[in-house]
């Protein structure tokens, strides 16, 4: 069987944009296996053969939104590490959360409290947040290496960076605090200048 | 009625400490109105005098914590805003993780997924986050105003650093990266004495 770069087959692919449409189409407290059923255009039997249960479903789909982050990010990124870091930072964390990122977010919220107990989902948000902290890792790599970026800790930086970004994006979608996510924001850009630029 | 600076009843201020011991008796996984009413030696109709749900309780029992925790930071702290910064980062994201901190950390996962949608929900996270944030801001604020900290703004500075708390607290409990927390709260420290101490 053929399986891209996710370790995914044709099959599985297909779902998981199925399951992108469905939640823009829909949005995510409206989600539901039927639904991502009609969008795939295949019985609901296809989709349970490979996931036990929507949030199964629903956490996989966010690994492979990371991935399709990741190679976006390796592809768009050229020989400008400041702008590349801080075009990742706003496609996390944008100033408008647009309808669909906010569907997106909200699965990653939803999901948390069983990552808590189960160890399938701890996995799943293992690999996410590693994902993330090595894309955001790479690029302060890339500026240290080309004197953009002062001598620190690549490793360190990333997890701080994703730590913030996380943090942030967790209380925008769970609090009427905006004014908070701004200065959260222009901190973190504030913290690279000064932190990070030579 | 007499009501505390919670705005609590006596009843209500039992039901909290009573939460409390069930909490750390049984663990959050356990954690049921029925365990809470053992706790209280009330019947569990008092409870739901008071409290719709559990959720509710729980979310109600979590600023109360935030409160408590506001005390007891309003008469510790004394005339050394860094120790004082770091003894509110260290007690929020303890190097150690003891089973009640947690406990009490599962709380806010466990329930935020409810602050996406619900606004009595949204409206006490708002509050958490508000309480925290500021008690972080006074203490910069007091370091800014004693030449010990940059001139800075300590909003932002406040909204940044509880972000990256958050953000490092929710990763914690949700991922099986024990590294990416120690990481986050080293390259914090790196920030508050690089971009904070004259």
């Amino acid at each position: 069987m053929t399986r891209d770069s996710d370790g995914l087959s044709a099959t599985e692919e297909e779902i998981m944009h199925a399951t992108h449409r469905a939640l823009v189409n829909s949005g995510y407290a409206e989600l539901s296996i039927s639904l991502i059923s009609d969008e795939l255009d295949k019985a609901k039997s296809t989709i349970y053969h490979y996931y036990d249960s929507k949030d199964a479903l629903l956490l996989r789909f966010l690994r492979f939104t990371v991935n399709r982050f990741e190679e976006t990010i390796n592809t768009s990124i050229g020989d400008h590490p400041k702008e590349d870091l801080n075009h990742i930072i706003t496609t996390l964390l944008p100033c408008d959360l647009t309808e669909e990122k906010r569907q997106l977010h909200s699965i990653l919220v939803t999901l948390s409290p069983q990552a808590l107990e189960q160890e399938v989902f701890r996995e799943q948000f293992t690999e996410i947040d590693a994902r993330l902290s090595t894309i955001i890792e790479k690029t302060v790599r890339r500026g240290i290496d080309a004197n953009v970026f002062r001598a620190a800790d690549p490793a360190h930086v990333a997890e701080y960076i994703l730590a913030t970004i996380k943090g942030t994006m967790y209380s925008r979608l769970t609090t009427n605090r905006e004014a908070a996510t701004v200065a959260a924001k222009s901190s973190l850009s504030s913290y690279i200048d000064s932190h990070l630029i030579s």
